[in-house]
């Protein structure tokens, strides 16, 4: 950590800072430079608070050497984490497609969805029980029935099942689900992160709206903190002022989360952009950029979808792009499923 | 709502949209363009799915021409809506200061902080018990004793008190706190907001980061949907390419949502830029442009902050703004407290 | 065009409208909703400023529905422009890697680099000799002097060259130069497109920190209007709020351009991100989503270079990169050069 | 400027690294850490180039301590520059009130426009003759024809005139413009900043639409590093997600920039969002946050403008402004003209 002081510091502050730099057990080198005075801390500043010290009448400002996350850092874990789910493994050398509508919607629906894919080649069903919408008048999922009908096409098809949870209240009704996905607006419901960092389920993180990748990463930080290392990072594309799309896929995140993280990386292809007409080239750029998974939507009758139909490919669709698909993963040297 | 159909539609998806419309109860009027057909849909448009009809396969796009919040939106209820915090106003000609510590740390921080916010003219007490911080390894907060010592400031001084909710699970704890923050990380939590629309609690909801002004207001609307009218709306600077400041105040956003609802604005100069100089010029810029009130970080000891000390006033700065704010306010034709 | 007027319209403001659009040739056909009367425009709405109707007082606003480019549109010329430079081919099955140096420094830098990048497979030549810097102190280019040492290494090497202008006054020195690069800051500069338009150079356009696809069209139909149709579109990353890369890398921009429109695909690994070990993995994205050609910075000596030395490869990386790109564009069934 | 060393570093790497710093005259002082070394430099560091310095190899990164623009900074120059229009000030107590057109169309309506404005209070006009419009198709301004036509509304008015340069060859043009407007297209057109640091004209420079603060402040530099002392930043809204207003005043900019550097600061609360409901609140705002002028888009009847209608001001509205402003102005210390 360097700390940069203000010009004609104030002695007394100044020994302040010191003593309680001294406190925390971190050494302290100097430079005079011409107009600034540098301080730089050796010692473990993993526990020093950046603000408390920004607070200092003395300093001008703090810049951090070291990254502030640790648990989820590729420094201190070379390895890529490989999280296993069901038998099936996200992470290393294996992709996992994991396709299905936006929101659960009834029996029929939801099997006839996970059936289609599943011979289409995806390997997990994604769908919707609790859904965040912008608007309190719009469908909201079927909840704890939403989930009991993916354990239904979970049984017919045996596809692993992924949905998202809303609140940590409603945990218990997640018991048998595979993977929990913790949605891009919720990424900062740190109570929700803590509670999750107490289970031992896989945990799919998104990205959320308008967060960087160092937030992402704190936010995976908190889930591990609690003790549970199953987390996987979604990149699900970010707000920026462009209005063709609806969101930016930051395609760089993939090959740069992989470099500060050991966690696997998944992309959300469709709501990266909103247009069902994107989802093959993108699809195909977050392989060869190295992601992990990819999660896609997919109903058998987007007109009739309560959510998202706009942007769900049809099953037929969907079979276009897993045979653009299966030839490139083989090509890049991955396994499908 | 309009609805522009893709060129060259065809017939039988025609006819089913048509079908659609005419369930919902919606009469449809055409135009032919050159290129495009355009639909105008005459009738109570707010129950229709603007998602379900771009789902259609001979659509292009919609386009709403009606607001879709009602509850907080102006043009159904024309007067300013008032909130009665303990017998003191926020909206119309009030206006309240709120001052106070990030967090709350101990029983003499708290009560030594009231006091002196209070001699200088703030008019109620804010402290975060609970602290939504990025990092897991950071100061989370006093959590129920927190309150506690919140209550107890109170007493000593008759200021009400702010505080911030983080997950519906903890709202005993807020029984006797007079308003009820929603965190701009937490502003589309919507299980939170529909667990707060059941209670009469007065909330002073945030925008977040990145948040658009009519998804801020949907939020309220989720609120205001379960029945508390009690809302009000907090700017506190959105999330932009600029690195001197760590947000940027959107000052235009309060006569925007002034002009579009009838609920009361208040802004938090202090989250705003992070930087103690500008609280001053922010704050009587958010007053000449409108806002009902202003939430002010004060700390009675910066440095030793547990929290955002570098962007706390001490009391004698927080006095200083206030001696500029007073005769502004009365200039404005306003009313302190 | 769609224009909804205002709740309770002036009956005098509502003819003038109508008198105003009849004059221009366009039909009305009105739509009366609950709250908004809505008209629709019929025939060639091209030549409306809607601007100028956004200005009425009885319209509330405007909607397009056809897009606002014409030339560079899709619709209306629906096969691939292909750009000839020098006989090589960019655009349709064709993919060019032009590389180079940031900027041409001297005789043996710019021969050195031009014939490493040869080399390892580059089908064109980069370098800068007018360089836009953000600060008046630094390196700004060896102005004419670069443009000749780049005809220089065109001479060794056979490498057609791209290299920048940053004012009109300027391009005379390019009489030589093969693609016209505009950079990113420049976007808007619409006297200089102006001129460039009156050239039938090719014209390599880059997409303005913060500019829309929309506005990036508009600048390429600024120099098409003038009657130069040899344009090629180049992404090159936007601004975000992201601060681990300089710049986002918009991926979905180049299938969704090439939707819209039937100009060549450029993308800049490069300033996409100012990381060096990002290029790879974003130049194989960028083909595989359909990019037709990339601009990569190679220096023979990264450590020596007077701009941007930390984004450049050196020639040995880039000789990596390429050799993990041949097999891609291969496999993607396009052809190198 | 601080160097972080990569870990493990190269010895001859670092040796040539000292090396390079040494010839450059600074002294270097060093600092071990635990995982990285640390190097303060001590010197006049102002010529170093820091991408130089990011670009060799035992470098992880470089952080400046110093602000890299020295002209404009106010460290190096306390006190406000006060720029003299033909005897009016801008800076320090006064404000100036800049009012007109968006475009300048034919004689009667600058005249008209500047009789009104001037009328209300207006103590400069502007009006444009060259105008940077996004589509080719639409009006481009009167060009040396509106220039002339402004001089006759000096002329009949006493009003100084602001107008707007696009390229550095119609300079000859402005001889006799009092200020010349760099808009924020081109505030990075770097070859234009350089010519009119050759000038000696008052440059009213405004902000680029997605340009930080500091890029901003090296554009001024650019300017007066030629010689040309005149400078004036303009803030006009920067450009987010948000879509009810066309851009987001950043407010936060003037007194920050007032900190940073002595050049008078120019809102234009026409541009910041494009709403005319909002100029009033926002003006008031920009001078309680202490700008030293504001430009207003004010045209004779919006509804026949030939650009930005829907953003100007009638003249009756902005009589209105003003009767708010002139108390504003003196109940803030300030004199108006």
């Amino acid at each position: 950590m360097i700390i940069i002081l203000k010009e004609n510091a104030n002695k007394n502050d100044y020994d302040s800072l010191l003593g309680m730099l001294s406190e925390k057990g971190v050494k302290v080198s100097g430079i005079n430079g011409v107009n600034h005075n540098i301080l730089g801390l050796v010692g473990d500043t993993s526990k020093l608070d950046i603000e408390l010290i920004n607070a200092q009448p003395v300093v001008e400002r703090v810049q951090r050497v070291q990254e502030p996350y640790k648990a989820c850092n590729r420094q201190f874990h070379p390895e890529d984490t490989i999280v296993d789910v069901c038998g099936r493994k996200i992470g290393g050398e294996h992709i996992q497609i994991i396709a299905g509508p936006c929101s659960v919607e009834n029996e029929d629906q939801i099997i006839e969805t996970a059936e289609a894919v599943k011979k289409s080649g995806a390997t997990m069903l994604r769908g919707g029980a609790f859904k965040p919408r912008t608007s309190p008048y719009a469908f909201q999922g079927l909840h704890g029935e939403g989930i009991r009908l993916l354990l239904a096409a979970k049984k017919a098809t045996g596809l692993p099942i992924v949905t998202e949870i809303m609140a940590a209240e409603h945990l218990d009704l997640f018991a048998d689900v595979d993977i929990i996905q913790v949605g891009a607006r919720n990424m900062q419901n740190f109570e929700l992160l803590k509670q999750l960092g107490r289970s031992n389920k896989p945990i799919l993180l998104k990205r959320g709206l308008a967060n960087t990748m160092e937030e992402f990463l704190m936010s995976a930080e908190y889930i591990m903190a609690g003790g549970n290392n199953n987390v996987m990072l979604c990149e699900r594309g970010i707000r920026t002022f462009e209005t063709y799309t609806r969101n930016t896929l930051d395609i760089a995140a993939v090959p740069l989360l992989h470099q500060r993280s050991h966690l696997p990386i998944v992309v959300d292809p469709s709501h990266a952009t909103g247009l069902t007409s994107l989802v093959e080239p993108l699809s195909l750029a977050s392989i060869v950029a190295g992601a992990n998974a990819l999660i896609i939507e997919v109903h058998n009758n987007p007109a009739k979808a309560l959510s998202d139909g706009a942007q769900s490919l049809t099953p037929k669709q969907f079979d276009d792009v897993m045979n653009k698909l299966k030839p490139q993963i083989e090509f890049s040297g991955k396994i499908l499923g």
